[in-house]
């Protein structure tokens, strides 16, 4: 069996050997779930930056740009951080680019990895049937909240590490801490959520709707974005 | 009520104030156990030092010296890292100074805090006791493994922050994830902690015995390890 490890925050990921390692970023609100939404709904590459600058940059040379901070849309930007924003027909075969608080920086972060896939519960099935394909370890990174742990990225981890049982197991504490967070709170993930300080910190800009379909809809993509050349695309699209 | 935080692992200190912050540092397995049941035997001080060095400097001027690095005693120092070895009738009222893998460098990287006392669950109900006291918000900071999560040191973290229901109020999903956790775990925590690493890690040493009066024996010391001048005194011979 192949090791799986899990980090619950870029700030702890110097602690970590990358380029032995194939790696899943994980941010579920919602960074990761909306590109993994884009794909199943054609768009053809998205660039994921760590500054509005870049994004600024990418949409002046005619990318369609996604810009969030702090949970919200920043001003002069065409998309936000909500998975509905990306179900648009108007993004089939279009180059997105995209900044957000925490997923595109831990992405950013993953870059000496073998390998880079972006995970979320939509494209779970999908990701833990290619992930039992490979041959190296396996990292899950929690894009956590500007550096801190948070417990919507470590359950995922936990939903996933427990889909690949039998195939990885957890060769650390982190692991095994989000498989047994996940069984515990596996029957109402928006429950257990709801006391947690990025629901919180959401729960004001009324995007209920895009935190149920984030948690709820479980592998319902069967799209694996991957990291090729600084763009992620489908990864039905390459060769392997 | 009072705000608690809980942090993983020293590397991620920098993201926490801690000088508006009283701080409980946890290494259950075994430093903070150790300086806990060092003081419930008479001694007067106990230094904690992050450097081999700075132990042997300590030691060249009469202190009795505590080494452990990787689980194992130091040669060359009179103590190792076993509970048992400070219950030893000739510690009373002497200094002892101790350097561990992770557990003296949480403590030295707390320095900033408002107060730092030393926690495990050989006196967690003496310092909850404590804490519902005090008027400033509480951080407990998990020494971890060489930078990385460790599930002890969180179980305690979740078990502590228990204790302080009604008091204080966990702020962060690291409190909220720790609660769940020694929820899950409380019943057997020694089997619940076999299989994680650092049980792993210290399993050929043979200290089943350390490992299980360190997780087993709740609440059987009253006292409380704070810092005062780079040192550890029992809080009960200082005044408020």
């Amino acid at each position: 069996m192949k090791k799986l490890q899990v980090c619950f925050s870029p700030e702890l990921l110097h602690l970590y050997t990358l380029n032995d390692k194939v790696v899943v970023v994980t941010d579920i609100l919602r960074a990761t779930s909306c590109i993994t939404t884009a794909f199943a709904h054609g768009a053809k590459a998205v660039i994921p930056v760590s500054e509005l600058d870049e994004c600024k940059a990418l949409q002046q040379s005619g990318y369609i740009c996604a810009a969030e901070r702090n949970g919200k849309k920043v001003e002069g930007f065409e998309l936000d951080n909500s998975p509905y924003s990306y179900m648009c027909p108007s993004l089939k075969n279009k180059s997105i680019s995209i900044t957000t608080t925490n997923g595109t920086r831990a992405i950013e972060k993953s870059k000496n990895a073998r390998e880079i896939l972006i995970g979320c519960y939509l494209n779970k099935k999908a990701l833990a049937e290619y992930l039992k394909t490979i041959e190296h370890d396996l990292l899950i990174i929690c894009a956590g909240w500007k550096g801190c742990f948070n417990l919507e990225d470590t359950l995922f981890a936990g939903a996933l590490t427990q889909e690949l049982d039998g195939f990885f197991y957890p060769d650390d504490d982190a692991g095994q801490a989000a498989i047994m967070l996940y069984k515990s709170a596996s029957h109402d993930l928006v429950k257990t959520l709801e006391n947690s300080s990025h629901y919180k910190r959401l729960k004001h800009l009324n995007i209920d709707r895009d935190i149920e379909f984030c948690l709820n809809n479980h592998d319902i993509y069967s799209n694996i974005p991957v990291m090729v050349n600084n763009s992620l695309i489908n990864r039905k699209h390459i060769r392997i």
